[in-house]
């Protein structure tokens, strides 16, 4: 079998594997399933949940595309490359109690008709309420994935998320970071047998994970001052991404399938002005962490 | 006296007229009234109304800036004029029913030590729900202005808003459109006089316009099918403002005000994933308005 037609199928068994984990924790709500093509080539899986017990809104999407390679792709690669190849499982997760975080989660393979070819992607946290031990937990986590393959990989893509993840104009993190990587060049068989196994860990870390975060908080009771935290930050995230990201973007700018690049937004989000949470209130308290300062193992 | 302080001090009696008119129609909000400084030079008056009965979010703000001009400012102007000044009134209401539309205006004049000045400006509307009459009256009332100075200018004007205020990515308009102008140049006196007499015309435009739409609709009931609507809309609002909006962009880049700035986001909005509203309902006829096809006079 073709390295492409492997990552695909693997990636779309991953797509399934996760949304049966994440059905199981929340309880009631189901995925929808939509097919979708691309007129140049290729396709994907479109499945959203709504309104499930635990998650309000989430969406598991894998994609596997390919075709004569676009003009801001060749400007992005320097490639004058005919053909490429593009697949990945993306994930956003939005809970319905402010104490259970948001994730987000994306694994992509690239792959240019010269012989280059990439792996990306990262697993990072948002919650509203920081929880120091979920932040422990979350990074031990994610860190023994990497110590596998490099020691210098979880600092390195740790720090990368926190650089990436950043608001600028807010000076504050979108969440707590995690790890994130991209354009690792898998052209060499070492590499790339490294990356893919590295990716694959990744992958199958994601469940464990989030749903262990799902149980560990989505019973805690919560009052409608502690929603309207979570609507606030989530107006953060939607700042984020429609300012920052730069997978939207290129997404919105080459037409993209628009639903499918936005259901990364909250269900619901809020702007207050000159909003500033209660001095040492527990909002002031995860406020805090937003600054990139915590080193967590 | 100088021209920008003329300017100013007009502006800043604008604002103040403004707020009275708002505050009377709407009954019960008042706004707050906070001064502010700019390092550089300059300052401004931010007045938000939160909570009001007829307005849940709304913003008048007054600046007027000036100092060594700033490199992004350079490059925009292809000049090397060493000081700027820069002043304006923008003004973006949400209201709480939604039968009453979001308005948007700003009046804005720019002036470069090199001895070039521009105004710029417009008045444009968002209606959840179109009312085909609350679009004859709003354009006619613009119109008015407009060919009261150059028959040429409300098609011109019109149609650079419809223009400007498109949501490339969903292939629809923010909203029913209005005027939008830029960089008129107003160096030579015959043109200064006529322009700044239009900027007056538009600013004095704007409250007996916006209060006549909230006196019409404020007053309807609504359902939370309704409410969702309008929440829905303004999603589009905040795709708008975060992703193609100029003055937001720059703004952010150029380490502006960012509540001044991202005042203009609406109190609450909601990302329903794939939401298309039934056919012929009162949503899917509003939606129809949404691709600038409309003649309105």
């Amino acid at each position: 079998m073709e390295r492409k037609d492997e990552i695909k199928y693997w990636f779309r068994g991953l797509q399934s594997s996760i949304i049966q984990a994440l059905e199981k924790e929340d309880g009631s709500g189901i995925f929808s399933e939509e097919h979708w093509e691309r007129p140049g080539g290729g396709g994907g899986i479109t499945r959203l949940l709504k309104d499930g017990s635990v998650i309000e809104k989430g969406g598991v999407n894998f994609s596997a595309v390919h075709g004569e390679t676009p003009e801001p792709i060749k400007r992005s690669f320097q490639s004058d490359a005919k053909d490429f190849f593009a697949t990945g499982v993306s994930i956003v997760i939005h809970s319905r109690n402010p104490f259970v975080p948001i994730i987000h989660m994306n694994v992509r393979y690239f792959e240019l008709s010269d012989g280059n070819s990439w792996f990306g992607g990262g697993i990072d946290l948002t919650p509203s309420y920081v929880f120091h031990e979920d932040g422990v937990f979350f990074h031990s986590a994610l860190k023994e994935v990497c110590d596998q393959f490099d020691m210098s990989w979880y600092p390195q893509y740790k720090s990368q998320a926190d650089s990436y993840f950043y608001i600028r104009h807010r000076n504050e993190t979108r969440g707590i970071g995690g790890i994130f990587y991209d354009r690792l060049a898998a052209k060499e068989p070492e590499n790339f047998a490294k990356l893919w196994e590295f990716t694959k860990q990744v992958g199958s870390a994601f469940a464990p994970i989030y749903t262990t975060l799902m149980a560990r908080r989505k019973d805690t009771p919560f009052t409608p001052e502690q929603k309207f935290w979570q609507l606030h930050r989530r107006s953060r995230y939607v700042e984020f991404n429609l300012v920052y990201d730069a997978g939207t973007k290129f997404g919105l700018e080459t037409n993209g399938r628009v639903e499918s690049i936005l259901m990364s937004l909250p269900p619901m989000a809020c702007w207050e002005s000159n909003y500033v949470p209660t001095k040492n209130s527990p909002e002031f308290e995860s406020q805090k962490y937003f600054d990139n300062s915590t080193d967590w193992i």
